[in-house]
């Protein structure tokens, strides 16, 4: 427990875009940030008969069979959720997806045995991912999607009247058809017509696009094993500073702050470097995400300044914004605020890192 | 899914006073609101063999044999907290005890089946039980703190200079002696020579207590089937509003906004009727809880208006209070704030619960 409640077992860094190849990544990868077995459920399935990592365990009950899918957390945790139907298991070019039907959270998508959403909890995470960056400037027209195949993060673009153009970039075309048929209530982000799909690596979509045209880029990617992996490393990082605006937001999926304060340090810190405007880490609440919030890297490029923390574009006043194809659920502007304060421990441990950098930036120079 | 994404399962309301009687409280209980093999582990134990409420779950790996204590929650969830060593388990008079320690959260300890705390998270609850209630009033001088036993609330409460007495009255002298051997870092709280233990059944001890004694009273209770059942009734808030100051406070745990909406509107309509000043809910995260978060319902008396919002005693200002016996790692008055900002689907269910109040109200008067 030394060193507060976020830091817990030796990680190795893996931010710095050297160790791009898979399966040396899962070599060097710690105990404490490998979600393993995830990636092959078999042998986890082999070694594990009950609580299993990405697996299911049986339970017999006096009323029967009860089945529940393990969402692997970190080692030493796990989290069950009880499946009533499985409806879809099929392995993509790139991952295994699962769509099941849950008894208390609606259906269930998972991708390599790590849930990414659920019907019941998904509003906290798709509304915080859209709305903390793009009610934070004025206006937003043009915005890019990496990731967010299932669609929901569409949806939640959608009700700025001001966006006009929206990429979305998604490297797997069956999450996007697996969405399209079990969560019509994220896929119906698909079907609005400012909306442009390229099926494709990001990075390389990236490449191509015009220096500065985005005013907000969000990345809603998966974890850093797998498909989205390069998507937490440095030369990712360059290059979406690049295709924004000045005074442009990128908005990224950062981690839980309990289990990974290193990472969200690692981030940070490659982002203070790259980002020139400011640098913020913001968390919300979803239940089922490992230990129950998720993280959000927000960062601005050079140009107008950015306030994350007052949103100058709140979405009350933005006409039509709260029921766009159906109702906010999760996200105002209260909570928007809320998301930028930090447990004392987390700001405690970046503060530290901040002086720390400082301290050797004149070895540096 | 309807109705927005706090709301489940259907629940009886079992808050108006009249089910204090156990057993029939629990045949009234609906699914949704029963952690009920919690309180019979044995009986769980005979019907599940592997993921089991309240109980273990063995799974055999290729490195061996795994135990995972298993926090029950609600119907068609399980967390899972892979065990190393069980340290002490008992029965006392009021329920079964059990301490453990984990893989990864440190040292656990459950009371019938529920986790109760774990070394790693409880500096969020701990803390922000304490100061919501106590950085919101000027100078608090006489605190109670019912439940507790741990001590945790204790060691947060004696961060504040201002405090001259502090009451506890816990039921369950097993909790605190086994917080004492095990739990030091939270049993630092009963050294506090300002501190005066009272073993024994809350209400009683409020029935004696002198009418508006308490600045604040914090009720830091288990959840409310089994000893802490009356906490969470009429009867029971009316003692405390009597108990307290004009312009006194009370943080009491309430359960969790994902889970539980309308337990949280039964607990504020109760409140509302009860403490003429003003009732506010706020929330915390904490990992190890079902679905990661936990409330706070926090009350004022009528009298000196207070401002629950922005903490007009703040802890960075009171001297001494951060590194008081341990460094605070999870509330500072960022945080405070932020734990009264509700998610929209929360607000809308509580509004309109006011709304259909206030329509009712001239048939009552």
């Amino acid at each position: 427990m030394e060193g507060g409640a976020g830091r817990d077992l030796e990680c190795q860094k893996i931010m710095d875009g050297k160790a791009s190849d898979r399966s040396a990544v899962e070599k060097g990868i710690p105990s404490c940030c490998l979600k393993a077995m995830a990636s092959a459920p078999e042998l986890e399935a082999k070694c594990h008969s009950t609580v299993v990592s990405g697996w299911f365990s049986e339970s017999k009950s006096c009323s029967g069979i009860s089945r529940y899918f393990n969402n692997p957390m970190w080692p030493g945790e796990a989290h069950s959720i009880k499946v009533e139907e499985i409806l879809y298991k099929e392995r993509s070019e790139y991952q295994e997806v699962l769509v099941f039907k849950s008894s208390t959270y609606g259906k269930v998508l998972v991708l390599d045995g790590i849930v990414q959403l659920t019907e019941k909890d998904e509003c906290a995470y798709q509304e915080m991912i859209a709305h903390l960056p793009l009610c934070s400037i004025p206006s937003p027209k043009t915005v890019l999607v990496v990731g967010g195949g299932d669609g929901g993060v569409l949806r939640e673009v959608s009700r700025h009247s001001s966006v006009e153009h929206i990429d979305i970039c998604e490297i797997d075309k069956m999450v996007i058809d697996v969405s399209k048929k079990y969560f019509p209530e994220l896929a119906v982000g698909f079907e609005d017509p400012r909306v442009h799909l390229h099926v494709g690596d990001a990075i390389e979509f990236l490449r191509q696009a015009p220096e500065g045209k985005y005013d907000a880029i969000i990345v809603d990617s998966s974890d850093p094993v797998g498909p989205a992996q390069e998507l937490v490393e440095k030369p990712f990082f360059e290059t979406i500073a690049k295709a924004l605006k000045p005074g442009g937001v990128l908005c990224n999926m950062a981690e839980s702050m309990w289990l990974h304060t290193h990472l969200i340090q690692d981030m940070i810190s490659i982002c203070q470097e790259i980002f020139k405007g400011s640098v913020h880490y913001a968390w919300a609440s979803v239940p089922t995400y490992p230990s129950g919030v998720i993280g959000f890297l927000l960062c601005s490029t050079e140009g107008p300044p950015v306030d994350f923390v007052n949103p100058i574009n709140p979405i009350e006043k933005v006409e039509g914004a709260i029921e766009h194809k159906r109702e906010l659920r999760f996200y105002n502007s209260e909570m928007h605020s809320a998301a930028l304060a930090l447990p004392a421990f987390l700001k405690m441990e970046l503060n530290l890192m901040r002086r720390l950098a400082s301290m050797l930036k004149p070895f540096s120079d």
